[in-house]
C-alpha cells in the first residue's frame, strides 16, 4: 500500500496523539521513541514530572477522536490564578467566565493514556529505539535498536514529533536549506513539591493555579490528583539578585524562600533535598522554516518550542494534529508533500504568534500580576467581555477558551491593549473603575478595528 | 607553561591568519583542519575557487604582522565597478577616490601563503584531522586522525575558526545555552570562467569588478593573475522566472545567457560544461551569542557568516584577529575567559551591522546599480566626499576604505541615506545634479547628527 507507511519520531504528547489520529485513518503508523516504555517502569525521572495546563484547543483535539472521557478522570480544573503576596495574603483572579477553567494534568499520566490508546488503534510503538539519523532524500531512518545494533528503516513519510531538540530538524539543518533560530531566555526552572497533609488533604485551594509573582522571578503551583501540588520555580540563571547561581547551600535557599515565598516555604518540608537533587532546566524558544523537506515534516515542539508562560505548548501541538488531520481528510494521502505544504502555510503564522505571546506573558505572570493596576485592568476587561461578549474578548480568553487563529487573537489583543492603555491613563482609575464608560470603550475598539 | 596551548579548529583564511598572530605571541598553536594539506595537491575543487576582494580592514590585519609584501604579488586592484547592460554597453563607477581599490585574490593561493607563514612561525598544522567533538567543560577535542583512529586532545583553549558550519558552534549548541540563528537567502551561486585570450590577455578591463545587474539576479566577474576572470552567477534557486531550477539543459542555459548576459556569453567557451559540472551553492547568514563558552571561542564565519554582497566576510574575520590580538596584548593570556569576554562584547554589534549591510547590498548590486538614478546618487555622494572629506563619507567608503566600527558606519550611512533620499526627490535631479547645493546637504547631515 503506497504512501501508507508513516514513521513518527517521538512518543511524547504530540507524537502519541498523532499516532492515534493517523492509525484511525487506517495508516500503518510506527512510533520510534528513544526512551524506554513509560508504562513499564517508574517513567518520569524525579524533578521532571511537570504537570500541564490543558485548555480548549487541547480538548478540541481530544474530542475529535473521542478521547475526552478517557482523559477527564485525571484532570483538576483551575478556574483562575491565586496570587500570593510577600505576606501570604492571596487574591483570586478568574481566568474567564464562571465555568471556564484550564485543567491540571500530569504529563506522565497523560502520556501513558495516549500511548495505550495509540496501541489500541494499531500504532506500532517502538520504545528504546533511537532515531539516530534521517536521510531526507530517500525517507529512510537509521534506528538504534534496544540491543544497540543499528538498522535502516525505509518509510513513506517521516513526521518528527521529537521535541525541542528534534533529530529530524537537525537532519534538515544539515541536509537542506533550513532557516532556524533558537533562543534561550535568561531564566531557568526547577520543580519542587507541596505535599498533601498527613490526612491526604490539599493544603491550598486546589482549583486555582497558584502564583507567587516577584518581579524578576516567580513560583507557581498546580494541583495533582494525589492532593499534592507540583511547583515550578522560575529564576534567572545568574545575576546580581535572586538567581540559581547565588543559591549554593541550604542557608541561601532558606533565606530566599523566607523572604519571598514564606507561606509556600512553610508547606515544603522537602524543599532543600528537592532543590539540590532536582535539575535546573533551561527554557528555549525554537522557530524554523520550512517545516517540511521532501516527505519529512516537523510537528509540535520540534518546529515551535515556546516558553511555557501561556500554557499553550502542548495545546498548540494538539491543535497541530487536529489541523493536519483535517488536511488529510481534504487532500488524502496520495500527496503527502501537498498536505505538508498546506499545513506549514496555514500554521506558521499562528505558531509564531503564540510563541511571541508566550514570551510576553512571562512579564505578565511574574510582574504585572502583583500590581493592583493590572488586577483592575483585568477586571475592566472581564466586565467588558460580560457586557459585550462578542465585541470584547480578553486576549487570555481568545487564546485559552477559543479556537480562533492565534495570529488573529494576537492582533485583536494588541488593538485592545492600545485602547486599555488609554483607559488606564485616568489617574483615578483605581478608584473609579466601576464607573468606566464601557460603551465608549467598545466604540473605540470598533473604530480601531476599522482602520 | 599554563594557558599556552591554543587549539584552532579550521585552517581557512581566518584560522591560518590567527595561527600566525598567536604563534608570534609565543603561544603553542595547533591547527586542526579536516581537509588535506592544500599545498600537496590540487586543492581548490573545480567550481569552488571563488576569488575574494581584499580591502582596507584585511590589509590592516596583514600589516600588523608584516604580511603585506608577501601577499601583494597575488593581488589585482579593482578601482570600481564596471556595469554591463543588456546590450553590452558598460559604465564605470569608482569605488572611492582615485587610488582607492579593492584587491582581487584567489582564495586558494591566499590560504596557501598564510598556511606557509603560520608554519614558519611555529604553528603546528594538522591537516586531514577532523575535529569530531569538543567537550567544552574540560576543553578537550576528539580528533579523527588521518588513519581514521580517534584521539582525545586536551588543550588550554579552543578557538573555532571552522566556518559557517562550525563544529565548535554545534558543540556549544548542544552543551550550552547558545542563542543561534541561521538563515538562507533565496538565491544560490555558481562559479564560471571567462578565460584569457589565446595570447594570454585579459578580454575585459582587469582593474574593475564587473557586474551584470539584472534585478532579481546578477553575474559578477573578478580578474585573476593568469588573466582569466572568475565569474559568479547569483540566481534564485526556484521561482517563476530565471532561476537555477528552470535551467535544465544547454538550450535553457543558452537562452538565459543570450537574453541577459550576451556580451559575457560570447566570452565563455566552456559555459555549458562548467555550468552543469560545478555545484550550485547556497548562501547562509549565521548569528549567534555568546561566542564563548568556558575556554572555547568562535571567530570568523563560525560566529558571523554573512552573505557576500559587501565583500567583507573575510575582511571582517581578519579584523577579528587584529582586535583579538590587541586584547591579548592588553589583558595577557592568564585569563582567556576575560579576553574572550571583552572580544565578543566589543565585536558583536559590529558583526551584526556588517551582516545586515551585506544583506542590504544585494539589492544594490543586482538592482539599483543598473539604475541611472542610483548612478547619479553615487556621483553626488562622491562629490560631497571630495568637497567635504570628513563631513560626508559614503557608506561604501566607510566600510571598505576605513577601519571605523561597522556599527558606526552603518548608523552614519542611514543618516546620510535619509538626507540623500530628500535630495533625490527633486524631479529634475538627473539633469541638475551638478548644480546641487552641496553646502546645504552638509548642513542637513550635521543637523541630523546632532538630533
Ligand atoms: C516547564 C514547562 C511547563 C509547561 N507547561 C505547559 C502547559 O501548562 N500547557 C501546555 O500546553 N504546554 C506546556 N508546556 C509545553 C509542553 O511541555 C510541550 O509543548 C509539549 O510537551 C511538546 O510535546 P512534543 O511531543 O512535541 O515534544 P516532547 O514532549 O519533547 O516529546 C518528544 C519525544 O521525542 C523523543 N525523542 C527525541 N529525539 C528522539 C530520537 N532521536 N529518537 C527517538 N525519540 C526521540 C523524546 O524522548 C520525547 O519523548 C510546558 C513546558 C515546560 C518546559
Ligand atoms: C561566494 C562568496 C564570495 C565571497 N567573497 C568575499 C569577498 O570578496 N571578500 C571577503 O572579505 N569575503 C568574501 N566572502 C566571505 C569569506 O569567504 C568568508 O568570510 C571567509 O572565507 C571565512 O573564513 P573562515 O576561515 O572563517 O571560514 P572557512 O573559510 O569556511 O574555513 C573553515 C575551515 O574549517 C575547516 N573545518 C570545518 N569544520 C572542521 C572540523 N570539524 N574539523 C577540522 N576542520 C574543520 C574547513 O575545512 C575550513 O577549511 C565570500 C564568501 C562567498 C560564499
Amino acid at each position: 500500500m503506497k504512501n501508507n507507511d508513516v514513521s513518527i519520531i517521538g512518543a511524547g504528547l504530540i507524537g502519541s496523539l498523532l499516532g492515534i489520529y493517523l492509525s484511525k485513518k487506517g495508516l500503518n503508523v510506527s512510533i520510534y521513541e528513544k526512551r524506554p516504555d513509560l508504562r513499564e517502569q517508574q517513567y518520569a525521572p524525579a524533578g521532571r514530572s511537570i504537570n500541564m495546563a490543558l485548555s480548549d484547543r487541547g480538548w478540541k483535539a481530544l474530542d475529535k477522536i473521542g478521547l475526552r472521557e478517557l482523559v477527564e478522570p485525571y484532570v483538576i480544573p483551575m478556574y483562575g490564578r491565586r496570587i500570593h503576596d510577600e505576606h501570604g495574603a492571596t487574591t483570586f483572579l478568574s481566568y474567564g467566565k464562571e465555568n471556564q477553567a484550564i485543567y491540571s494534568i500530569s504529563r506522565g499520566k497523560f502520556n501513558h493514556v495516549l500511548v495505550d490508546e495509540a496501541e489500541k488503534h494499531g500504532t506500532k510503538m517502538c520504545f528504546s529505539h533511537i532515531c539516530e539519523e534521517i536521510s531526507i532524500a530517500d525517507t529512510t531512518l537509521k534506528v538504534v535498536l534496544p540491543d544497540g545494533t543499528k538498522e535502516d528503516r525505509e518509510t513513506d513519510v517521516v513526521i518528527g514529533a521529537d521535541g525541542a531538540y528534534s533529530s529530524l530538524r537537525d537532519a534538515m539543518q544539515r541536509q537542506t536549506r533550513l532557516n532556524y533560530k533558537q533562543e534561550y531566555i535568561s531564566h531557568g526552572y526547577k520543580e519542587l513539591t507541596i505535599p498533601a497533609t498527613k490526612e491526604g488533604e490539599f493544603v491550598m485551594d486546589p482549583n486555582a493555579l497558584h502564583i507567587w509573582p516577584r518581579g524578576e522571578f516567580m513560583l507557581i503551583a498546580l494541583p495533582n490528583p494525589d492532593h499534592s501540588f507540583t511547583c515550578t520555580l522560575f529564576l534567572p540563571f545568574e545575576g546580581e539578585k535572586v538567581c540559581f547561581d547565588k543559591i549554593n547551600d541550604e542557608a541561601d535557599l532558606e533565606s530566599v524562600f523566607r523572604t519571598y515565598f514564606d507561606d509556600a516555604f512553610s508547606l515544603m518540608p522537602d524543599l532543600a533535598k528537592e532543590y539540590f537533587d532536582n535539575p535546573t532546566s533551561s527554557l528555549i524558544n525554537v522557530e524554523c522554516y520550512p517545516w517540511l523537506a521532501n516527505k519529512s515534516m516537523l510537528i509540535g515542539d520540534a518546529c515551535h518550542a515556546m516558553v511555557p508562560f501561556f500554557g499553550q505548548g502542548m495545546n498548540c501541538g494538539f491543535e497541530d494534529c487536529f489541523i493536519l488531520d483535517g488536511l488529510i481528510e481534504k487532500y488524502g494521502t496520495t500527496s503527502w508533500e501537498l498536505v505538508f505544504e498546506k499545513f506549514q502555510k496555514v500554521r506558521k503564522s499562528d505558531t509564531d504568534a503564540i510563541s511571541e505571546m508566550a514570551r510576553n506573558n512571562f512579564t505578565e505572570m511574574r510582574d504585572s500580576v502583583a500590581n493592583p493596576r493590572f488586577i483592575i485592568r483585568k477586571k475592566i476587561e472581564a466586565r467588558l467581555h460580560e457586557l459585550y461578549p462578542t465585541e470584547w474578548i480578553p486576549l487570555y480568553t481568545m487564546v485559552t477558551f477559543s479556537d480562533m487563529k492565534y495570529e488573529d487573537a494576537y492582533a485583536q489583543g494588541r488593538l485592545q491593549d492600545e485602547v486599555m492603555d488609554k483607559v488606564m491613563e485616568d489617574p483615578m482609575i483605581l478608584q473609579n473603575w466601576q464607573q468606566v464608560d464601557y460603551a465608549a470603550i467598545i466604540s473605540q475598539i470598533e473604530t480601531a478595528r476599522m482602520v
